[in-house]
């Protein structure tokens, strides 16, 4: 969780009061700090490259905002992308194709054809996509992901490598796909895990290094294959709660990449952060427009909702919560902070102690960055918000605001329905 | 659950084989039976009209495509509305304002001011919200919303009537609230309340009638109010799953009307179904295109994920699934249904005994008419899918699939970032 400034009981974003964004770019609106996302990015590029070349995939997933796609262009990022949608958000953001990762699940024979087109590698879920692939086309690098059977992370929806999830080839079959891949004429370059999203404790990413290495050396042994990277996935968290601490990733790069030295020939380390470099350089900003005191609760009615920010009512995630233009103001009442959304799971917060509220006081909704945009709605027939980036005290949109034509856009109606 | 017919073994919708549908549109796509819809309209409109004057408000956020707006609009249909954009579609769809009213829950002034420049009527949900509405017009009719303490649904996130829940005027200040609408200068014709969603049982709208008539009844004798009309809300479940039942929806008009007829004077019915009316109209067609069988699992990976279809993953909502192109064979393999979005949480179904399945098959998710599309994102870059209308033999597409154009429509990269 991010410390920001506080001038003349203000929160100040990038340099600018919250409230002067919320006023001149309307709420709701998601804002960016540049400088933060740059921060993170260099921090955790630079804890595991002191110890060998790393790539840093950035997992786009959680933020696929073209702007904030071409800062991490500039900071040196490579991308892991899980769609034929991320790759063609990539390319336009400018990353060539040979710094982009493709990893898909249930990858269809199209999507599958789309991206070969693109140049870029291609990590094989399942051995149907290794034979489709071949099909395709042979003789290209691919890497391999394997279920590692380590699994982790925020929710259970997230955890990806426990061998009950959907994702990679089974680590029995490993050996198997490798040799297979060499039959099929495909070049195997590098091995993939992803164990979960939003892991706070280092040791399964330590644990998961162990599979990968034996298995990169077993490999060598035995199919003598010499793998450029191995990738340890994604999945690191970041502090949500005021009490709780940042990842020690210094600590993490001198664990994964010494496991890595010391026990296969692999002299590239790849790693996927997504939530750890955006999360916390974004905050949404949302209104008051209502507060409704009943005898069981207090309300703070904003104008966001879970068509805006699904994570508290997907899974149920902890976000923190300030008032802008109240910023040093101490706790005085227990609101549920609520949206426009009409299901009662459409809530941001609930039960927290904030400054007393007023209609139009502004709400920023901390650590917003990551699957915030990038899994919203237009439920309810709402536009989706504005994005802005602020850097040193001047601000950019860096997406427009929808309106009711564009959800109307592809809509059709036959004419024999217009009698 | 509706049943399909069965011809040459495969699935028909509409007089059009599922598989002819799937490959002549591609996949993903929503396909809706127009007959299926009209009759689901006409089935409930018949078992309350009968009784008393009647006005079926389809809760339009379960499903706002404009074709099937229109044929409501045909079909002699009212509108529930959550928000300005519902309102605004409604209106595109052909309905005139008098048979809209707004239903909001945290409402700015702009989107009451947007409301009313449209002349819909408006059902108050709070005390700020009426004291705003009478600051932008008064004189106009209002319905306003009770909070019954009478809740219900299908899953915590949906039930809105219970006293915890942010929805309406508490009943113990509802007199308070038409009094104050009165001195307001605002005309109150109307009296609203709402249970939840995917209710199944009669008793919970017998209830929340006998809340509404005892208040009706109150206001006649204290306020010397008559109100127009008791509107029940919405909320009737389907039966998702083989074995449920549909609720009699005969028997619950007899039940409401008969309260409301003896209980007080106001002359009008009104009920706000959209679940009922459009969730088996629809069934989604996906194709599998991975098998992956591991030790733990059997997973048929297919096209679709809560991208498209979120009400697993988000409410652990059961669908039936069908194999469209093997509609008749029995059961063999037990599968997890799962799609192409990166999280573990991402599957249709789980444990569902089906026919050997192959990469190329077509699986239909049924009852996927409302809040299927509706609640669809752009998750994992992944444009929305088409929507289909059938129609005694004739197929026409309701909604254009969107392209990666789509989803970067909106972008923006500030120029000093271009160097």
């Amino acid at each position: 969780m991010r410390q920001f400034e506080c001038i003349n009981g203000e929160m100040v974003i990038g340099g600018i009061p919250a409230t002067k964004i919320a006023d001149k770019f309307g709420t709701p609106v998601y804002v960016t700090d540049e400088s933060a996302l740059r921060e993170n990015f260099r921090r955790i590029n630079k804890a595991f490259s002191r110890h060998m070349p790393t790539h840093i995939h950035y997992a786009c997933k959680a933020n696929t905002n073209l702007a904030i796609l071409r800062i991490l262009k500039q900071e040196g990022s490579y991308i892991d992308a899980v769609s034929i949608g991320e790759v063609e958000t990539c390319l336009r953001a400018g990353f060539s194709p040979d710094r982009i990762m493709f990893t898909g699940v249930c990858v269809s024979t199209k999507e599958l054809e789309a991206v070969v087109s693109k140049g870029v590698l291609i990590n094989i879920d399942s051995f149907s996509e290794m034979k489709r692939l071949a099909g395709i086309k042979s003789r290209i690098p691919i890497s391999i992901r394997v279920n590692p059977d380590v699994g982790a992370g925020h929710h259970d929806h997230v955890v990806t490598g426990s061998r009950k999830s959907k994702f990679g080839i089974p680590l029995a079959d490993i050996l198997k796909a490798y040799s297979e891949s060499l039959d099929l004429g495909l070049i195997p370059v590098g091995l993939h895990a992803h164990i979960g999203a939003g892991v706070q404790e280092i040791d399964p990413f330590v644990k998961v290094t162990d599979v990968l290495v034996s298995i990169a050396k077993e490999i060598e042994e035995k199919l003598r294959i010499e793998l450029e990277f191995i990738d340890i996935g994604g999945g690191i968290g970041i502090p949500y709660k005021p009490d709780e601490k940042p990842m020690d990733v210094d600590l993490l790069a001198q664990e994964v990449t010494a496991r890595i030295k010391a026990g296969c020939s692999v002299e590239t380390v790849a790693i996927e952060p997504g939530r750890y470099i955006v999360a916390d350089t974004t905050v949404l900003l949302t209104k008051v427009v209502d507060i409704k005191e009943t005898p069981e609760k207090n309300f703070a009615c904003i104008d966001a909702g879970f068509n805006t920010l699904i994570r508290p009512s997907f899974y149920g995630s902890y976000h923190h919560i300030a008032v802008a233009n109240k910023f040093d103001a101490s706790g005085e009442v227990i609101y549920d902070v609520v949206g426009p959304i009409c299901e009662s799971g459409d809530f941001l917060a609930r039960d927290r102690l904030l400054p007393k509220l007023n209609e139009g006081d502004v709400i920023a909704v901390y650590d917003a960055g990551a699957y915030g945009f990038s899994m919203s709605s237009q439920y309810n027939s709402r536009p989706r918000c504005r994005e802005v980036l602020v850097y040193n005290g001047t601000a950019n949109i860096i997406r427009e605001m929808e309106t009711i034509d564009d959800i109307l856009r592809h809509q059709r109606i036959p004419s024999r329905l217009m009698v």
